[in-house]
């Protein structure tokens, strides 16, 4: 059965990730998030202070992104960066794993860069595996090293690399975590057609910057 | 008069910046900058320590990017990253300012930013202005805060969020910075007649994936 739109609204993590993005454009988001009552806003780790602030006392979560979206930082930079977005007041973090060292097969390396930045921060950790990057064998892979390093959810894209948030990608990622790891589906999902379809392909969640059209369609 | 094609080649960052780049892509693009005596090159902050031990006793430097391509990290997580990157070998930063701060015309949050980078490293920065992003008078306002937070060069593009180096936006960052202060052009230069028509514009430097063509083609 479809969810409602409150249901369907507590699926969203509310997405503004422009690097061009102002103040005024924060508070918007924040406002929608409030309104429509999506489960969290994601900004830029430099805005999460602002959103914090704006979302304090509500049940929208202020979440951000880390070493985002090239995921190509040395391990500490990762942990640093996320320790400090959790100290600021973002309640979970979606980062971005390392692509290349995933393409190198050099599964130690990839695995400790998710480690080191669940460790960190303490928060649920969201790693994007960039799907449209990657074989499905490597998807695979990232799956299990990225369940095996703490994950809290497998995600399919950032949005920046190309390519989007397809069933077939959530299928196959949800077919390969355990249950109690969550995926999100982001990258390009602009109807609710769209936002269904990935539910009921096997998604928690969703990353949409179209939270708003997603929820108030006809 | 035209540089000759050893000139050419010192002014270029040969450039490897795609997610998914591999091990094996980072030698070979090393062993071109030895072999065409680019003047650096310039690779994710995971691959520094391999390009060092590469490059190390030549002239090619190894270089690295902050807070890219979207520049909306948090202040001390830059400064934290550009430390770590010079320790590990990075001879020069490119960082990308923050953009959402610009537009917001928080001066002195863009340059905290800036001076945060160039204080934590003590290697030369080059401050990417994301020149598609910005209008002309922001692209000034850019130049005088760059050149103020003590950046050592100003360049146009990431090449990741649309746009390019133009003749037109060369012209306008030399107008705005001092003598010392260098331009590097980058973002779309594939061929050797871009490339001359932007030193002949007034860059100093060029950012390239097509080093190798740019420097060889007939």
């Amino acid at each position: 059965m479809a969810p409602d739109r409150a249901e369907l609204a507590r699926r969203l993590d509310h997405t503004l990730l422009k690097p061009q993005a102002t103040a005024a454009e924060v508070e918007r988001l924040c406002a929608e998030a409030l309104e429509h009552g999506f489960f969290s806003v994601c900004v830029a780790p430099c805005r999460i202070p602002q959103a914090a602030r704006l979302l304090a006392g509500s049940a929208v979560l202020p979440i951000t992104v880390i070493g985002f979206p090239l995921g190509f930082q040395s391990t500490p930079v990762k942990a640093f960066e996320a320790a400090r977005a959790v100290e600021q007041g973002t309640r979970e973090i979606d980062m971005v794993l390392n692509v290349g060292a995933l393409k190198d097969r050099d599964e130690a390396a990839v695995a400790a860069d998710i480690e080191a930045v669940a460790r960190s921060c303490g928060a649920p950790v969201k790693v994007i595996l960039e799907t449209a990057l990657l074989t499905d064998a490597e998807k695979v892979l990232a799956c299990r090293l990225a369940a095996g390093a703490g994950a809290a959810f497998v995600k399919t894209c950032t949005g920046f690399s190309g390519g989007g948030a397809t069933e077939a990608d959530v299928r196959l990622l949800r077919a390969n975590v355990p249950g109690h790891i969550g995926v999100k589906a982001s990258g390009g999902i602009r109807t609710r057609a769209q936002a269904l379809a990935l539910l009921a392909a096997g998604a928690d969640r969703l990353g949409a910057s179209a939270s708003v059209a997603i929820v108030t369609e006809d």
